[in-house]
Order: structure tokens, then sequence, then C-alpha cells
């Protein structure tokens, strides 16, 4: 049931969130034509002022339309629930509804390096960028992963970025400590990258959702596992252990669908994972980043053409209501998997994040599931 | 520990949400300053054309700052999750930040009788308005009661507006079936107004937040009760039963505070009590009218004066993370507590919508308490 | 040249805005499916108190789709450029981006009056809302005309919104002193109803921009025709007049275009209106609702259907900027339209609002054209 | 009148906007405590692969607060007219409604450079930033000028962050081809930085607001002075010479006051400098980014402080209307200083970038005062 680490995801441990079925990987890869690519750094160096520093830090890419974004653009969208942060290139998605280059996600101090290594890789694969043809503004998500990493250090390196984007694949999504993931920390637990999907049924389009986090934020107190607050039973367990305080934290969560989207839409769809990111206990604190990116691999919008008019196809409105319930339930679950995924890590200045202790949940959960199951006030 | 008729706030049934306690009154009321007001309609008629209608409807009113918002205006704030609803003078709530009118919540087609019905009320108080003054615009808040109420048969009517400003008080406010409330629906089951509040330790400043919705959303597949799913144990209790589809509904969510809170404070606020929204089950369907509006008691913005400057006391940006967790938790009960405090209703069309029955969440939440407490995996 | 009144639109007076030229009627109208109807209140009564009033006002009917609005819907788009104003159902285009109903242009006093008859009215047409159909929330935008109308009296009624739909018509439209904007006034001189429109050349896709304004706002001391500051040309003319004083006034500006755009380029679209109201010398006070509407009537959003997908067009991005060109300039000059055929008014407490005087504006602009003409410094 | 070089601010050629007056240098510094600092980069170079380029660039700093904008903070707002370029660290600016860093202005591909330049800036500045305090998020506006620069280069280098930053100073404001606006177009002509300012009359608050503009926008078809449109006119100018096309361009505007604003205000003042902006001729164009960003001096907001409670004193909506009329016309000035001050430029790849001709503007300027003055009709 878990891997021979002793973790697994949530759903290994019978935690099931929402009414609908995952697609096949259970990840943002079930959207057909996104891939995930990941850089991940995790080295202990000493510096030029004889100082040890760790660093675990990384580039998580998400490619949106099999790489071809740049001809083949996507409608996006998107919904801040705090803006304490910084997701480069926004401003334009605002605007137009379209997106036109990878994701990145990665540190705080690192979103210049991956944002100009990013137009470097557009620059080499599409020569022309920024002669004949109009500049491009990468899309780069940060979190702040300070507690675990020398952040100072800027340590993301054009490699990296392009490592992250070579690497990207479908298939299953390596979650917990990598790339962009790799120091970042969530209800004071290790967290980092999770993804989850959800294949509507066909009656109701047969759409897949899928929902990839960088997942840094919250405190245990408000921490809540298929809604049953965490907080009280895992108090025990932080008794004399030194983590994180005075950072609050962030998320980036990055929604794809294959549902025929418009802009409009996106932006709505994208304010409903924020429903989720609050089902596992997110405030959104003063301080924080929670930002949502959306977009729709059904049409594409060519950059280049003689016509003036594009022919798109858009799902009715009246039927959106399915592709709601799915994505608060797939970022509910992506973020429980970057929480289960991760494991301990001991980083800068010796600080250590704990992964959560998946027995005493699985225990728990067993005895919520008996609520209903087995003593319903109903039953014969 | 219940009412006579059965009945009771959440927390008499030991649900308690979040870790702060409630004001005196655990009312929307505890915020010194706001009085609330109902008006209920509650009439079986036979219209012109011979036929037996059913009028379950009414005006909640709330006065911000003892009746007195005109001279001594508000900031205000707010956020819309869902916008196929109508709460008219938002616009200007949006422009301004500043609240300056009565607060109204009523049905879909008496937002324009409510909205004249404040100006007459305005303005017999402060001559003027509309001459030598400008004119104002009355926020009006409204959610679609036709399952229970003869909507279309506009029952509201001025008189409604004024009794239920004139009645406007501070202490207890009554819940469920009444005012704006009287024929909602909420997951399913009978719902209406509820309230709640929450005050915050002095160390954190001692500040009081309430919460009043007029709850009329959802699908009980989605209800959670403090985080727990309650769809699937319901679903015998509806089998056969006769109950509104087709209709999502809205809610509409006013939150006072006395935090000194400037309009750009108060907004972010409102957007919090969208995540209590959908703690609470909600997925904001494409056709529900999901808006908050917010206000802070603590500065008096004058509307006439000599001065041109205003002096104002505002709480620091990192200290409003409590008031986030407050206002989050209190909108949550304040939906539980409308569905615990409403009661069974036949309405218009002989249709009828069901009080949630509090034997059964009782014996619920007292197995679900006991998963922490008594069977702790790491108790002694 | 001028009509039998001495008025006549800016384009008999030699006032070309932009490089565009207009549709056949240099109205809303161009726009195919777009229909206008009037219906005008001109009335001196006395009160119940035995006191005079007079009454200026109106309703303006622009029906977007030949009156099908409600069946076959129309993508739609909104910007607020000051919003101490009121434009019902506006919420609901910013979440939909989806426009369903007629819109009214009214009176400050008149917009639940308005809304209500045109619910009356959709019922009527279209049994079944609010019943088996989803309630609608018509689109009513107001101005304050008390300084000309008995506002406080609120005289209009049901009969004048069906007088006013039931007119609607394609063809020329009535400008100036009609329809809601009968007792408008516009930079101290009698204002009210104007239109104009924009006819792209066909290689830059041939597509018309229709704008209709009910104009209320601003200074003398601001205006700006075709881009000449006028104030203090008109000083000596408002010397010793008694003018409306104390109230900034508003606009609503409705932009249509056949050019298939969606609701985020609709947004767009509606920004640059903003930008035409500026040109004509609004800084859009405090106090003011300046308000724009747009849609596109290229394609057709079913309301009900038993497919999940609907196919639509839309124009390019990199081929907007014409189309943005031609809302500033149609704006600008349905604005001047509005002021050029407004004539003399003396309304409520004998107050007065004098139409601009054209043969002054005329001397001028024939100036203005011999600045470059006669005498370009290049001249030969 | 002119200086040395024949270019002269456009008050000197008989140009005056608005009715207001401005500060004691016409520029940004008017507002106390606004420092500007510029870095030039002018240089041809042999690259690596053996090829000319030339460098026209540089780095503008807006220190808002003295400098000292980390530890006494400001109320910030801002308006995206067209947001197809990049304010980084403007989401928190929205979210926020504080100014805590310096502004940086540069060219499109510098931004990452800029921003971390800053955050290396403010760490030597304030230790303990990114360790014991937050992080920050710089703001950085660009615009792009690779007509004339060779922008994929990337020759900002963090040198010419901190020269900019050290060389801030109150006083006059040099103008034209300077720092960030060394390699800028504006409607065709050089264009680059500009400044202007306005102070409004005692009984008016006698505030001053300062605008700061890094010009990159427009066709000269489109361009106004003070109302005229000058395309016509220039045509023959511009015949047989090659210019930038296939690039509208974009502008960042910064507007400082001294009066004492909220962010919400701020929000509004910044709306207002894009009507300033459509005044000179933009119509914003779909790739055009026109991004303004505004702040107050007046009151300070402490970063690190026990009390938990500021007090502020704003200014009273009803008397903002001057301040909007101040900031409209301080952008246009802003604007044609920007155009009147900067001069012929050779940049990359040979292209050439032509100062406006002035003695033509005077010529033309010179007849339109004529149009009112000594030819009134109404005259003697």
């Amino acid at each position: 049931m878990k891997s021979s680490n002793g973790r697994g995801r949530c759903r290994q441990f019978g935690i099931r969130i929402g009414r609908f079925s995952p697609g096949k990987y259970n990840a943002i890869t079930d959207v057909k034509g996104v891939l995930i690519g990941h850089s991940t750094i995790i080295q202990d160096i000493v510096d030029e002022k004889n100082q040890k520093k760790s660093i675990r830090t990384g580039v998580t890419a998400i490619m949106p339309n099999e790489g071809n974004i740049y001809e083949q653009r996507l409608f996006g969208g998107n919904f801040v629930l705090n803006g304490a942060g910084e997701l480069s290139g926004i401003t334009q998605v605002q605007e137009w509804g379209i997106i036109e280059t990878p994701i990145l996600l990665t540190n705080s101090l690192s979103v210049g390096t991956c944002s100009e290594a990013a137009v470097d890789y557009m620059i080499q694969k599409h020569p022309g960028i920024g002669n004949q043809h109009d500049v491009i503004l990468p899309l780069v998500g940060e979190c702040d992963d300070s507690w675990l990493n020398d952040n100072a250090g800027r340590h993301v390196g054009i490699e990296n970025v392009y490592a992250a984007i070579n690497s990207a694949s479908s298939g299953p999504v390596i979650e917990g400590n990598v790339g962009g993931g790799t120091g970042m920390v969530t209800c004071d637990f290790k967290g980092g990258i999770g993804t989850s999907s959800r294949k509507l049924p066909n009656e109701m389009g047969g759409y897949t959702v899928g929902v990839l986090v960088m997942s840094n934020f919250g405190n245990n107190r408000d921490l809540r596992i298929d809604g049953l607050r965490m907080g009280e039973f895992f108090e025990e367990f932080f008794k004399g252990k030194n983590i994180r305080k005075e950072n609050y934290g962030s998320i980036i969560v990055v929604v794809a669908t294959d549902a025929p989207l418009m802009s409009i839409q996106l932006n709505r769809l994208a304010k409903r994972a924020a429903l989720g990111v609050g089902r596992v206990g997110s405030y959104a604190d003063h301080g924080s980043g929670e930002i949502i990116l959306s977009f729709s691999t059904a049409n594409k919008i060519p950059r280049e053409t003689k016509k003036m008019i594009n022919k798109v196809k858009f799902l009715l409105d009246q039927k959106i209501g399915p592709l709601y319930e799915a994505v608060i339930d797939a970022t509910e679950e992506a973020i429980l998997n970057a929480l289960f995924m991760a494991e301990d890590t001991i980083g800068n200045n010796g600080n250590t994040a704990y992964a959560i202790p998946l027995d005493d949940i699985q225990h728990i959960m067993r005895k919520k599931r008996r609520i209903f199951k087995n003593e319903h006030p109903h039953a014969p």
C-alpha cells in the first residue's frame, strides 16, 4: 500500500475527497497535453564566507500544451486568494485570458532567474521572439522556502530551468520533496509538490480536471484532513520540536482541464480552487501568496495567422457545476498528497520539517469511516 | 438545551467551530452599534385569479451604526464569490469603500421595493436627500425563495421595510424562518437567517466579529457540519421526499466588526467569509449569488463637514490573521445556526422544506468527538 | 444643415472625430439587431401638497438582439470608471460575461420600477421565468436628473418601460431631450441621449461599433470639443445664469458591436469607452457614476439546449486595435451629439439647462481647421 | 527659452495643460520625500559573435520616502489600463494597498535583474530581510526598448540599479533619453522619461501631485498635443523615414502625492492618470502594458511596532476632485515633457527615433492660442 519509505498518496490511506473518481494517474497529467518536469537541488555547501549552507530547492515546470504553448496558445484564468506573493506574468493573463509560456514554480528569490531562463528557452525554441516577434512574459510562481533552503544564496540556475523543462513528461508525477517543492512546508509539516485529478462521468461531459500545487502554507492548528481538524491531535507530536514560525507561507495552485472553458470561466474555476485551499485549513494570512492559475487545453489560439477570426467551442455555463466540485476536491487532495508524500527534511541552519505521521492518520481515518458506516443511527 | 420546538443553535448540540469564543449573544449584534430587525410575512391568500398562493417571505434589516449610518458613515468592503445575484448599491461600496445606508435582505423580486422604501425612510429621517443633499443608493441583497414563497406576487411592501428597520435592536437575534430568511432553503433543508460572532482574546486586540447570513444555497450531498460530510448520512432521510431541485440558491453574508479596518482590509475580510461558506459545502454553482458585505464600526466618516481631513485609526495588517480565522468560523457557524433553528415549512404550491433532524446530528457529533478524545492513538 | 430648431449632430458642424467613418445612421442601431426605443415624460403637475412640480424624465430601452435576448443571449462586458451610481444587474454581467435582458436607462430613483417592469415584460414574453426557469436580473442604468426633474416624485411607471421597449426600432435614433435623457445635463449645458457609430474598413474586418450614451456629467470648465478646451470660451455665456452646481453628474455608456468578441474582450472595449468620456473632459468626480456596458451581437448563447457545448467565433486579439480606436471616437462623438441635439429646457423649481450655442462652435471649429489646412508651416 | 540642444519642456513652448499651476520643479520631486535617480547606459559594443550591438537603456529609480520606504511604508494604489506588461510586485500592492520598496523602471528583459538588485540593496540597508524579517517583493516596471536597444543582450547590471538608487535626489529631474527611458519611443518620436506636477490652491488643500512616466507608446497618427491631433501634420515629416512599427509600446506612470489618501483613493487616482494617457492619444492597444502606480507620502505605516493600531489622516472623498484633475493634467504634461526633451537617437541595428520638431509645434500652438484670444467671436 505504501512506498518503501513508508509514504503514500492519500488514497492509499483510504482518503477519498469528493464524489468523482480521479483520472488514470490521479495527477494533472491526466489532462492530455500537460507535461510536468522537476529539477531538484539538494546540496550542502560551504559558502565564500566559510559558512555552511544547505540548499533545498528547485524548479517545477508545467508545460501546458505538449510544450507547444507559444505557437498554439491556451485560454487561461486566475484568482488571487491573497496576494502577498508573486506570479510573474499574471497581469497579462488577467488582461488577455491567454497563456503562452511554460509555467515555472520555484523559491521567492529565483523568480527573476527562472523568468530569464524561460525567455532564453523560448528564444532558442522559437527564434525571432523579441525581434520580429513580441517579447514574452513567462509565468513564474514562488513560495518562500527559507526555513529549509538558503534562499538568499539564489542557487537556482538557468540549467535547472532547462532541466525541469526538458524532463517534462506525461504520466505519473513525483510528489513531495521535489522540484520547486523541495524546501516547502505545509501546516508545520514537510510539504511540497502534490497533484490530483478528477474525471467527470460521461453524462457530465467526461472532462478531466487536474491540479498541481506547490504547497507551503498554514499552521498545524488549522489543518483539516477530509474535514477533520487535526490540530489538537498533533499537538503532542510537535511538543518540543523546533518548527517554522513567523511565516504563514503560501501556495501556488495550477489547474488544468480539457473542458472547453473560456478565460472568464477559467477565472471562476480558479476561484473554486481557493475553496479547496480553505478546506484544508487555510485562512490565507496577511502575508501569504495564495495564487491560482488555470488553463484549458481544449481550444488552441494561434499566434501567427492570416485569419482574423478563430473558432472555438466552450462549455455552456449551466453545465459547469461538476467542474467546480471537481476542482475543489482535487485541490484538497493535491495538498494532502504533497503532505503525505513529503519526507523528513533537515535543511539550512539545521532547521527541520517533519513528515506528517501516516500511521496515526490511517488510524483516525479508519475510526472516522466507522461513524457513518457501522454505527449509523438508522442502521438496522 | 433545546427550545420547546426542539430546535436550538449549533453550540447547544456541542458543535463549536474554531478556536475563538463567541461574544455575549453569539450574534452580529455583539458588535456594538449593530441592530437587527425583521419583518416576516407568512400568509395564505387567494389571488385575483382565484388561485391559492402562499407567502413565506420578509425583510431583514441590518442597521450598521445605531441607525445613524447616513450622518456617520462607516468603512465597508465586499467580495463576490459568485455573482449571479444582486446586492444593489454594491458598485458604490466597491468604489468608495464606504457604507452610508441600512442593509436590507429580502427575496429576489422585492429588491426594487426595498430600495425605494429605504430611500423613503432615509428622506424622512434626513430631509434634504435628493434635494440639497446627494441621492443615496441603498444596499439591498436578495436570494430566490420561490420554492416556498409566491415570489412573483411581490408581497413585500414599503411597510415591511419600515417594520424591519423600526424593530431593529441590539441583543439576541431571531434566526431561522424569519425576515428575509422566511422562505429560504439550505442544502435541501429549511434554511434562513443565522448569525454568530467571535470575540478575540485581548492579546489579539479583543475585537469582535459578527456575521449574519441569509442562507439559501447548496445540496445535501455537499453539506459538511464541522468538516463532516453529511450527504450520505441524510440520503435516506430525503428518500421519497419532494425537495427543491433546479435551483442551487444563493447566500448573502454580512460581516460586522469593531476592529478598526479600512475598506481594503474589509474586502479581504469579506473574502475569508467565502472560505467559511465553502467549508459548509458550497461550490458556488454557476447560478448562485454568493455575495459578502463587510463593515467596521470603529471609524465614523462624516458626511457634512467643514474639514477636509478625517483622522482614523486602523489595525496594522500584521495583526489581522485572527480576524480572518474568526470570520471563517463565524460564517460557518452562522449558516449552521440558520439550519439548526429553521423549522419545517410548507409553502407555495404545497412545496415543503424540512428542518434538519437535530437528534441525528447530535448522535453523530458525539461519536465524532470520541475519535480524538477517548480513543486517541497516543492516549495512555 | 441644421434642423428647423437650429440643432444638429456634430458632423453637420464639420466635427469629425477620428479616422474611421460612421455607419449608415451614425448610431448604435448601425449594429444589426440593436433596437432603440424611448418613452419621454414632460409634464407640469400640481402634487398632493399643492406644489408645482415639473416632470422631465423618461426611459430609453436598448434591445440588444432584436428583442430576443432572453432565448439567444449575447456576450457582454463592462467597465466602471467611477462607481457612485447604479447599473442594476451588472454583478451578473461581471460574473457570467453574458447579457440576457433588455438594457434600460432612466433616472436614479426609477431603477426599481424599471427593473420590475422589465421582469414583468420578460415574464409576459417568456412564460416560465421565475417558475420553471430562473429569475432574471434586468440591466437598468441611472443618472440623477433632479436639477430639471421632480426625481423624488418617481414619475416613471411600468407603462413607460413598456412604451420604450415596444417602440424600440432600428434606423435613426432620436437624441437630446428624449427618453432617459430628457432631464440630463452635460458640462453645464443641456445633455441627454446621444449616439454614434464607426464602421471599420473591410481590411480591418468591416465591423461596426455603436455607442449610445445617457450623458449627464461634467463642468463647462473641462469641456473639450474635438480636443479644444471650450471652458474659457463659454465663461461669458454662463455669466449670470443659474446653472446646476453641487452635482458633477454621471454618464451611462452602452457599446454594441457586431465584431465577434468574447466577454474578456468586451471588458477591454468598455474600458476604452472610458477614454472617450475622458476626452470630452470628464475627470470622473468622486460622486459620479460613470458606467460602461458593452455587448457583441456576433455569437448567440442559447439558454435552453440539450447540448453541453457551444461553438463561437471570436476576433483574434492582435486585430482588436481598430475597434478600440473606434469605440473611443464613437463615445466622444455620441456625447457631442447629445450636447448638440439637446434643447433649452426649463424644469423643476424653474431650473434651466441651456442648449450649447452651435453657431459659436461652428465659428471656432472653422478656425481650428484652418490651423493645419491653410497655414501649414511646411505648406508651399 | 530652450536648452542649448534646442530642446525644452512643453511649458517653455507655451503649452499649459489644465487650470492648476505646477510645483517648483514641475516634477514628481515637488512631492516632498520623493527622490529620482537615473543610470543611463549608452554604448556600442561588439558581442561574442562579433556582431555590433547598440545599448540604449538604463534604470530609473523612484525612492518614495527619502529612501526609508522599508521602515516607514506608504499607502499605494494602482490601475492597469492594459496589462500586456509587467510591473513586478504589483499583486502585493493590489492586496495590501501598501508600498514598501523602491520603484524601478527599466527595459522588459531586465526586470529580473532589477528585482534581484533591489532585494540586494534592501538587505544591505536593512539586514535581516529574508531572515528574521519577511522577504520583500520590489516594484519593477518595464517597457520594451528593443527598437533602439539590444534588449536581448540584457545589459542592465546590478551596479546600474545601485547607481540609480544612490544618485536619487530631490530637485529637478532629467528627462528624455535617460535612465529607463533611454531607448523608449512615443507616438513614433523619441520618448523616454518625463515628469510634471501640480500644486492645488490652498483652499483646495494645497496638495501637490507629481507624475513621472516612462513613455514608450503609441502612433503619430493618434498624437494629441493639448487636444490638437497632430497626426496629419507630421505625416510629411515621417515620409521616407524608417520608424518603429509592429510595436505599439507601453507606458509606466508613477503618481506621487502628499495628499493624505488611502489605498482605495490611490487606486482611483491611478485610474485618472489613465485618462491623461488617453488624452495624449493612447487607445491602449492589445499588446501594450499601460500600468499606473500611485502612492501618498502623507501617512507612514510602520513595519515593526509593538502597537496594533496605527493612526492616519485621510482626505474626505468629497474634496478629491481637484486631485483627479491635477493628475490627468500632470500625466498629459509629463508625456509631453518626455517627447519635448528627448533627442534624436540612433540605436541597435541602425534604427533611429527622431525628436519631435519643436519649432513646428511652437508655430502651431501660437495659432491655436489665437483661436480664442484674438479672434473670439464675442470679442469687441
